[in-house]
């Protein structure tokens, strides 16, 4: 058995997410499978990194699979970016230790939200950009932002009201990046839970437009409820940028 | 009536071109058209500074349309941009004089034509990129292009066999711009015919991988045969970048 580690890019827009769902279903983790049971003549289970929801790219989603026989990451890459979609692409390949675990291993994970604040429509990138004209005020933005970093219960920031595992998790940076029509914001951070940076944005952006108050986060965190938190920002503004392991 | 000068963008995918068909077709200047009619309350002709072709971008296409009724141009570049489709946006509009024509006042286009040349997929910009993993030498290209400068007859180069008009045109520039995994070449001229843009990069391609030699160019030009050029260079590569006009 030989463990391989694979870093992939994708347009999330046509699929409804990493995850494999019923065969009829568009998932990235479905083509991937599809087109390495051709190339290796087995089964073969890859293992994301985390889910990204329905319509959420990459440009550095990390997974692995192990394959009954070796072979050359060469050929591994080629293959890979022949027979997938052209919505999917695979950046880079290797062989690595039969233990390492792409999800179980990820120490750090950082997730860039793009919001296209200006008034003329960026046509070229509209499937990776949320639209959002109302004038944001960053600097209530980073004082917000602020509160949610470091550990925290962020039950309240969780898509999943049945979650039955620790909604802990640490948030060791949250940075804000003006461009012309465009606030980029980039969250890093040990893991994330379902939802949540959209949450996290869609509450971000409350702030930034004057319907809430940076100082309301602190209660926010404490309610541990879905309902506290502000609305979920839409799937086409977020995109998993990397994935870190320990050397 | 009053005269208005636009600028706008468009990822050309979708359409049949710019240029008005059949009610049933998808086109750039039928949308102009049916969103400023109903803004007008009458139809409004919108003259293009050139037609680009089904599956064309642009950058910069120039156009202009009179209206019976002065209105403020932030009226119109709101109203456009609230009305197009979002793979169409306005960015920019000016009252001009009265005289103002987009086609016939035009004295200069830029066109800019990409080439990915990577071996890993762009994802993201696949839209906008004509794959060509085959290794290009710019320096036979750039050997090529230098032939192409200049005022000649590009009947080889034109689309339209029927071509009853002048097939003559000038070529300001052509430049070739090396960037990691894509080869950019932005062709600058008086004005250029139907096709001509993809059936000189085409050319200039097989030159690049070696199929044709750069001082098969001159015999080309002379030739004055659509069959003595290269291939057409695919649609998705291209955009118009920008047209020029005389202060």
């Amino acid at each position: 058995m030989a463990n391989y580690k694979i870093v992939l890019q994708y347009d999330g827009t046509r699929y409804k997410g990493w995850q494999i769902l019923k065969d009829t279903e568009l998932t990235i983790q479905g083509k991937l499978s599809a087109v390495l049971h051709r190339m290796a003549g087995h089964p073969v289970e890859v293992i994301g990194s985390g889910r990204t929801d329905a319509g959420v790219h990459a440009l550095g989603q990390t997974a692995n699979f192990h394959l009954e026989e070796s072979r050359p990451v060469e050929e591994i890459l080629s293959c890979l970016n022949r027979y997938l979609p052209e919505d999917i692409a695979v950046i880079s390949a290797e062989e690595v230790d039969e233990r390492f675990h792409s999800r179980y291993h990820a120490v750090e994970k950082t997730y860039l939200y793009r919001i296209h604040t200006g008034a003329i429509p960026n046509v070229f990138e509209r499937r990776y950009l949320y639209d959002y004209s109302v004038p944001l005020d960053v600097e209530r933005m980073r004082e917000a932002a602020s509160f949610l970093c470091g550990t925290h219960d962020f039950k309240s920031f969780c898509a999943n009201k049945k979650m039955k595992k620790s909604t802990v998790r640490t948030i060791f940076r949250i940075e804000f990046e003006e461009r012309p029509d465009e606030l980029r914001i980039f969250y890093t951070g040990s893991g994330f839970l379902q939802g949540m940076v959209r949450i996290l944005t869609g509450t971000l952006i409350e702030v930034g437009d004057g319907r809430r108050n940076p100082s309301e986060l602190p209660a926010i965190l404490e309610a541990g409820n879905r309902e506290a938190a502000g609305y979920t920002a839409p799937a086409c503004g977020l995109a998993l940028l990397s994935v870190s392991y320990d050397k």
